[in-house]
């Protein structure tokens, strides 16, 4: 791992910096170094992106090589170190002491936008309430509602949470659909299989929104698993039952 | 398919007795006839099972044959025809017009208990919450709760969804965790692969509950994929989201 990528978050650009001369004085060659997606270049041995889960998001489908995300503050569910951990970064770095922690993106078909979290299919604020129609091999559902989240088992820890969806381990090879604010109380998340394509036609056009980016408005959108997938290095010690205990307190152990 | 078994549920015994004249007229031979697991023979081209949800999960773990329910009133999640559509399961016979609908069997490791629905952990009314531990590979997670349910995609769709569980169609291969009434608002459902095998600890010893029966009291028991599977035979316009709308109102076209 000598040829290093690094992407940061603008307003990190001083502590980017700061990483950026600590490489350097480990020997290592900096590919680019930029807050800017146009300017990263795929040739990186690895790549650190300084930032939270948005900026991860932001960069990481732009390259193929192992990404590592730094945070400020609390770890977020994408990043492996937080900024003060740097030079324990570097340690593991030199030892080559990563675990490998792979997540699968999927991509909405018509434009090949890729997400790794979610695509959301949303009415505006002044519009009623949205007729969808989900279909997939060999079926079908409905939803009136504000809208509509397709989320990755990566996704699941976002804002399909916050929607009331289940915690799915980054392994599991499935979907969760999830509705925002349905009528007639089919609120549950509905789990599918990765393999399938999924259609999802709304009875007017709704902003479609992929990993948080507005790609405007659509009336139809079909979804599928992508080809690119991407690693994630963690520190040897990581697990993601651990991130979800220390984030939002789930299933933590308040006994002990 | 020439060998035929039938299971009944004791009160359908007289309804079962109809079936078993016509499939006589029809020179099929019946391999047994009984309400008893302890009279079935696992040497039949299909079983036919008369009954619920509950006769099917029963008898599905003594054959290795496919299976057909029939259950009075409504279609059950197990069944594809009910009793009134004898006469229609006939005609599809002869065609030998049926879809598979291939259902993954998990088990209990302590007591080999193969489960097609749920194992459940629970404590008795009288008793206080139970302090819960879920353990995979690399994780786990600690529940302060009446009880906690492993349930399988086909189970997803019967007790853990009256938890609050999410709906996950049967060829997602997947467990689903769901918590019993659990303090601390940790009460979403959890889905992992179904390559994993899960061991639960709990704080006293709580009721172990395999598909329903009750298998008496444990502190600790693991479970994992089985190698059983059993095909269920479906009319050929069976599709399962299908069931869901029929059953639940889950994702209903109101529009239409």
């Amino acid at each position: 791992m000598k040829n290093i990528g690094v992407f940061f978050k603008p307003d990190l650009r001083n502590i980017a910096l700061r990483f950026a001369e600590k490489l350097k004085e480990k020997n290592l060659k900096i590919s680019f170094f930029s807050s800017e997606v146009k300017d990263i270049v795929d040739n990186t041995d690895v790549t650190l992106i300084i930032g939270g889960d948005g900026t991860v998001l932001k960069a990481a489908k732009f390259v193929s090589s192992p990404i590592i995300g730094f945070k400020g503050g609390r770890l977020g569910f994408l990043s492996s170190y937080t900024i003060d951990e740097f030079d324990k970064f570097l340690k593991d770095l030199e030892k080559k002491q990563f675990k490998e922690d792979k997540r699968q993106f999927f991509k909405v078909k018509e434009n090949n936008a890729l997400f790794l979290n979610d695509v959301v299919a949303l009415k505006e604020p002044h519009q009623k309430m949205v007729d969808i129609e989900v279909s997939f091999n060999d079926g079908n559902f409905y939803f009136h509602a504000d809208g509509l989240v397709i989320s990755t088992p990566t996704g699941s820890t976002a804002y399909s949470l916050s929607l009331g969806g289940p915690i799915l381990l980054p392994n599991v090879r499935a979907f969760v659909i999830t509705p925002i604010a349905p009528q007639f109380l089919a609120s549950r998340s509905v789990i599918l299989p990765e393999y399938e394509e999924i259609v999802v036609k709304t009875s007017f056009k709704t902003h479609l929104i992929v990993d948080g980016i507005d790609c405007g408005k659509i009336e139809r959108f079909s979804v599928e698993k992508s080809e690119k997938s991407i690693v994630i290095l963690r520190p040897f010690d990581y697990d993601f039952s651990k991130s979800i205990k220390e984030k939002m307190g789930y299933g933590k152990n308040y006994f002990k």
